[in-house]
């Protein structure tokens, strides 16, 4: 097996009780796991919880020692039920103060609409870092038709990022260009389509998963109508593995099989 | 303050390596996630993990030991990436013993496709109880077209359930009949729409919030093209209570407002 570093790991933390009562459904999570592959990032936990100040304090904390990177989504606003922030900073044991840059843009754009609810929105933990760099150009969110910087907050290893889709996904290429940088070689996955079904497959899955212990190796059922019974996908780092992992599986295959390798 | 016994609790375990790594989006939490409101039960914590035998363990075990009730999502077939039930007997120090009546029915759904990892979907925690009742009628999936019974399986407080949505979806009339039997009241939502911020709506909901600790206040600004601004929400287990809350803040709202209360 080649040698290589391990891929850096990362969790994420999903605020909001909209989410846990089925209210709306999660749409950051796809956006980003995607994203970290890309990266070459390995997200290895989930935890979805309710926007109560000890609560994101207790998981933050657990988490950004237990991984490289940690991303909340959620609870970033003016009211009473957003409480992110401040429980980033009882993570880390540090206050929050408010920043002079955050509290400038806000006086920009609300203008004379703002008000101390919109100014909670700039009090960040003590000791954050505001990521206004965002692949060669400044780190701007897009509100109602308006264009306004807006840096990506980072709290040590934690990424700060907003609940609302569409305000998350601008926020996406902060975090790429604060990752690239670190260099770490992205996930490849290569999948095969079969007719058979996962049963008969067993005892050739479990010769190549022994074999091919740094690729991870993947199952899954298609449901009714779909045109093949089983995919099988291989995921790594190391392009030339993954495919050696998934060439060896093909080779054990009956005839007329597999439908499709890619 | 009304006295109320507190809601039973619930936490998902969601388990698979195709969710973290953005191959395919979660589609089970929200369906779960309704059904609790309307049996009662306060969803309060998903964890999304890979299917790692000792992770789920850990997982489940601490999980079950905290709330009311457990729900696992996937990890549930013949192949080497099927470890949730295993995972569900390490958390609870039991071995799994390949239970009679699931091994009857698999042989009659496979008949001679039958192979030694199909019979691994027969294999459960010892202790574990058939949940075969559903409504009154049996418990069944429908697969390739074929309805086959196939009771849910309850193990202690840990409902172990399947990953692949369409078959996630058959076993919630099995969890409901079950859950209902219990008798806890479900969840009511109220909400309000208005063309109002955030940042202006703070203070009149930091004051219906400290009045009505027993409903649960959400806020939740839309996106562009909404016809309003931002919706709240009010939940609760006593409709007269829930209601109450959203009243007093529709109260305090300017001239105009709101636009609509549900």
């Amino acid at each position: 097996m080649p040698t290589d570093s391990p891929a850096p790991s990362a969790a994420v933390v999903v605020i909001g009780n909209e989410l846990l009562t089925g209210k709306v459904q999660e749409a950051n999570l796809l956006v980003l796991a995607r994203e970290l592959r890309r990266l070459g990032v390995r997200l290895r936990r989930v935890v979805m919880i309710e926007d109560v100040l000890p609560i994101i304090a207790e998981e933050v904390r657990a988490l950004a020692a237990s991984h490289d990177w940690v991303f909340t989504s959620g609870g970033i606003g003016p009211t009473h039920d957003d409480v992110t922030l401040e429980g980033v900073a009882r993570a880390f044991d540090v206050p929050v103060r408010r920043d002079a840059l955050l509290e400038a843009l806000l006086r920009g754009f609300y203008a004379d609409r703002l008000t101390e609810g919109h100014l909670r929105m700039a009090d960040v933990p003590v000791g954050a870092e505001l990521v206004t760099e965002s692949e060669g150009a400044p780190d701007v969110v897009e509100i109602a038709g308006r264009r306004t910087p807006w840096p990506t907050i980072l709290v040590r290893n934690v990424f700060v990022l907003p609940g609302i889709p569409q305000v998350f996904q601008m926020k996406i290429p902060a975090i790429r260009a604060r990752l690239h940088r670190l260099g770490a070689r992205p996930f490849v996955t290569r999948s095969v389509l079969t007719n058979m079904d996962e049963g008969n497959l067993k005892p050739l899955l479990d010769a190549v998963v022994a074999r091919f212990e740094d690729v991870d190796i993947g199952s899954y059922p298609a449901w009714i109508g779909a045109p093949y019974r089983t995919k099988l996908t291989f995921d790594g780092r190391e392009p030339a593995r993954v495919e050696a992992a998934r060439d060896a599986f093909v080779a054990t295959l009956p005839d007329g099989e597999p439908l499709a390798v890619e």
